[in-house]
């Protein structure tokens, strides 16, 4: 699923930056920021702060959603701060032991260990990996030893009240769909974790503000300084509607090849663009303002080479560039993958000279299976040699791949194949 | 605080009564009972049943309202039943850790022991000591060992909204009275002791029929067969409108002389007869008819004469009688306590011939300090040889002391002391 990870050193750290400085970079594209007064007083301090953000490692595919938030912690460790990876793996073990919510089924400690080394490994492409700059904890290290008098202790730290505040508790007690009492427990929790951090600064979605308040709260119930809550925008995914998410599959993959992700950069709806801009690169306010203005297709081009050159730096943003061209006026790139077709897969065949091109379809893994490449051509999805096909039952000879060059399928605008016969 | 506990040997078990039976003589004075048909299926087993009263070690002196769940308990005994005394000791310990409670504060190991010994001594005076028939368990056993995932575990099977549903959580969140989140686990915990103990039946008061309602609940979860729930009404005290309690003074305590149980009981109010009568004797439905019908006096005698003699098997009613109707009449009864003046204490005073009888009052230990004697006297609560004294500069010669029989001081209707003069 990752492609091996290869990055160019990073620029120095800037340390001792002026406060306000500082404050200018880290506010960029921020929504709530409580309080700014506080960060400032943190960062008069000079010291490295220490900046959490918690994960839960149940989805190990990252995407340019998740980059926003981890952007701006590579901010704060572009500053000198140290950025705190939290990883979940107490809570993720015991799940929702209701077994009532889907998005928290129980992980053994394995899947547990497995996902949070996925999650880690993609985060390098993001952040910085000096151990001034990053530390990697687990919250199984203080939740594990806890016994029942501390959970009351904690719990004791915070009203129904305040809980019940938070918007989907508010709306399902309201509705009257049910709440388990444990769920109540998830939000102290996590703030818990940041009493036994010390957190400075804890980033988050928008939709974690209130999780992330409790933490605050609680760390001032515990005799700390309370940390500083900054979220990010959830950013709105390609279908433009919906927030950006694998299983809508409207998002773009952090590992996504160079000219998948110049295509798809290309396709951000128009009104996002501000947003792409503003969390996904570092231009300047003035000249996102006067791409804006410009053409939509000039604004996309620079979007597309900023994002694409910041995962794959060496990439020839040309070539990508050039090929997204090719392929938007129906033509074929240049370097597409070739599939050999084994000869004996024709000798099996009921006619020893022709092969189906739905066989051909799930054979060159665009799709899974006969059923699913069907129903691709059903709806207009393939191209052979950049004509569309729509019956089942065509079939290529012998002769079709044999020519110089094979036979080229498409699927969708942009996933090819070159078919050759092999031996 | 506890006398020497002297009790005659019990009579023999009744086992294997027959069910009606049983649940005739079960139900007498019950308020809930969920569900009759569940202990009637508990019962036809020919099992003896496990029936918990837990109790929170912090209220060490018991008085009659505690005898009316006791008195039930026993009479599951009496027909062979297993009863579990349970101790919250660890939940004791924990008290209310945010501080907000005045009837949680936390206990020391120490102090959990000590009154759970005094309670359990105290206990003794109603429950057989049988160990068939006696279980006493301490809650920490089951409640150290819990971590952090199996509090989530337990706090899983119970929704927000259940236990919201209580009436005192539910006015106080409508209120915008905070209850912190704990709080909501102390009923869980509660309701799992049940399951620890595979619990088939549970008293309470009236005040405790949804925490007990709970346990019922969760046992099902953990697979057991739900708990019988059965509430008795909170013994209304002396004053005839609030609970029997020792803070307001209104109630009669399990270890009271027996002229001073007496003395109380025919102050019953008329209205409560009936309720002390149903909850604190055996007698049965056609007689206490026929009691509340006739004098009231003669009502309160009967009562008076079953209660003390409940406690006090060996006494003798008709002195008990006689004094409580020596005392009504503003009489002095026969055996009251003589206390010892010495004669240093006259040698010490201004004049060497007299005391003062605010010092006297003190001395005879009816009050504990000589502002609350002249208060007593300013009172009009002070008599002195069956007259009011209410000159708080008044004092008795050494003459007076020497006399035949002393000098009677009285404070109230039933405090006497007898005051001679020492060497």
């Amino acid at each position: 699923m990752q492609n091996e990870v290869k990055r160019q050193e990073p620029a120095p750290i800037r340390w001792n930056l002026p406060v306000d400085d500082q404050i200018d970079l880290l506010r960029r594209g921020v929504v709530d920021l409580v309080s700014e007064d506080d960060l400032r007083r943190k960062l008069a301090k000079g010291q490295p702060l220490r900046v959490k953000l918690g994960a839960d490692p149940t989805r190990p595919d990252l995407h340019l959603g998740h980059a926003v938030i981890l952007r701006k912690m590579r901010q704060f460790q572009d500053l000198g701060h140290k950025v705190i990876m939290l990883i979940g793996d107490f809570t993720a073990m015991i799940g929702d032991p209701s077994g009532k919510s889907k998005t928290r089924p129980p992980l053994t400690l394995e899947q547990t260990r497995e996902n949070a080394k996925s999650y880690l490994e993609q985060c390098r492409l993001i952040l910085r990996q000096e151990p001034e700059v990053l530390e990697v904890r687990f919250n199984g290290e203080w939740l594990e030893p806890m016994g029942y008098a501390d959970v009351i202790r904690l719990a004791s730290r915070y009203t129904v009240a305040r809980i019940m505040e938070r918007d989907d508790f508010k709306k399902r007690f309201e509705g009257g769909v049910p709440i388990a009492v444990h769920e109540l427990l998830y939000p102290l929790t996590q703030g818990y974790d940041s009493v036994a951090l010390e957190a400075d600064v804890e980033l988050g979605g928008t939709d974690q503000l209130f999780n992330n308040l409790v933490g605050r709260a609680l760390q001032r119930d515990y005799g700390q300084e309370s940390q500083v809550v900054m979220t990010l925008p959830l950013l709105v995914g390609l279908d433009g509607t919906e927030k950006m998410s694998k299983s809508l599959d409207n998002y773009i993959g952090l590992t996504d090849e160079p000219h998948e992700m110049f295509t798809k950069l290309m396709k951000v709806p128009d009104p996002l663009l501000d947003n792409y801009f503003t969390l996904l690169t570092d231009l300047p306010r003035p000249r996102i303002e006067e791409l804006l203005a410009g053409h939509p297709v000039a604004a996309h081009r620079e979007l597309a080479r900023e994002v694409v050159a910041w995962f794959h730096p060496d990439a020839d943003l040309d070539a990508a560039e050039a090929r997204f061209r090719s392929v938007a006026k129906g033509g074929i790139p240049e370097n597409i993958p070739t599939v050999t077709v084994p000869a004996a897969e024709l000798a099996n065949s009921a006619d020893p000279e022709r092969i189906s091109l739905v066989k051909l379809v799930v054979l060159a893994g665009l799709e899974p299976s006969n059923g699913a490449a069907r129903k691709l051509m059903q709806n207009r999805g393939l191209k052979l040699n950049g004509e569309v096909v729509t019956d089942a039952q065509a079939s290529l000879t012998r002769e079709q791949l044999s020519q110089e060059g094979g036979a080229v399928i498409q699927k969708g605008k942009d996933k090819f194949a070159r078919l050759v016969l092999g031996s």
